[in-house]
């Protein structure tokens, strides 16, 4: 079990593109229903390429219990078309450096085309960081923009 | 990913014990709270003695798909206690040898103490078997028998 400390902000420039510590890796995701309370835990189901990955999340925004498995490829492409709640979420997902902090930059294909989100793990949740000039507003404690409420969003939720 | 077909009883005899192929083994398994839906996967989180898993299933009672994982033991611990809905179920299951197949015999504990049920696992859902002498309803159909189901239980629904 880990405990998950991030922040997250709007992507509102390209700055990050010259930055990028490799290319982009495509990830497909769903969640599994859970009736949607706050309080209730997300089963996320994730191909990263061609690795499979099921991951508990506790709730939280800003910092979260997370536990993370990794699975055969064949079972979360089974899991997202028969057990997950539609649509797939997708994304291409690039490490940046900045500041002394690798960034994970998400670009959202798929229903959330034009979206992209930027977000940096901390160790503590005071930790300071050099905000890039690249992100616009924050969005950590934005339940909207939660990967498992986006997912369900018939539209961008910036458009 | 596997298909699981099981046909489930309740118990009404003791005889089970003498045709026991090991000692009981003990298990302590949870539920993540999945908004109670009957077409909504089931995410169980089990100890079976020392070992920790983690369990999928799809919907469905006689027929379901079933994507299992062992995780460390004190995940299963750490998402029993603060993730799963309360209580934990506990039950001692037993493997018995009948009619040329194994049955699972689950003597539940804990807020469901007295209750006493017998499954087998079939090929197909046709395939003939032997019934013990020891069994009494059938249950597979009746939705308040699932564990998921038992273990919001707040007593045993045969009493």
């Amino acid at each position: 079990m880990a405990t998950e400390i991030e922040r997250k902000f709007l992507v509102t420039g390209e700055g990050w593109r010259a930055a990028a510590l490799a290319p982009g890796l495509r990830l497909r995701q769903g969640y599994l229903p859970n009736g949607g309370a706050p309080t209730a835990p997300v089963v996320r189901v994730r191909l990263a390429g061609e690795d499979g990955f099921l991951t508990i999340k506790g709730p939280g925004l800003l910092s979260r219990a997370e536990f993370e498995y990794p699975i055969p490829a064949a079972d979360a492409e089974a899991m997202l078309a028969t057990l997950c709640t539609p649509p797939v979420l997708e994304k291409s997902r690039t490490r940046v450096a900045h500041g002394g902090l690798v960034w994970e930059v998400d670009v959202f294909a798929g229903h959330l085309a034009g979206l992209v989100m930027a977000e940096v793990e901390l160790a503590s949740a005071d930790q300071p960081f050099a905000r890039p000039d690249w992100v616009g507003a924050e969005v950590t404690d934005d339940a909207r923009y939660q990967n498992a409420v986006l997912s369900r969003a018939l539209a961008p939720p910036h458009g």
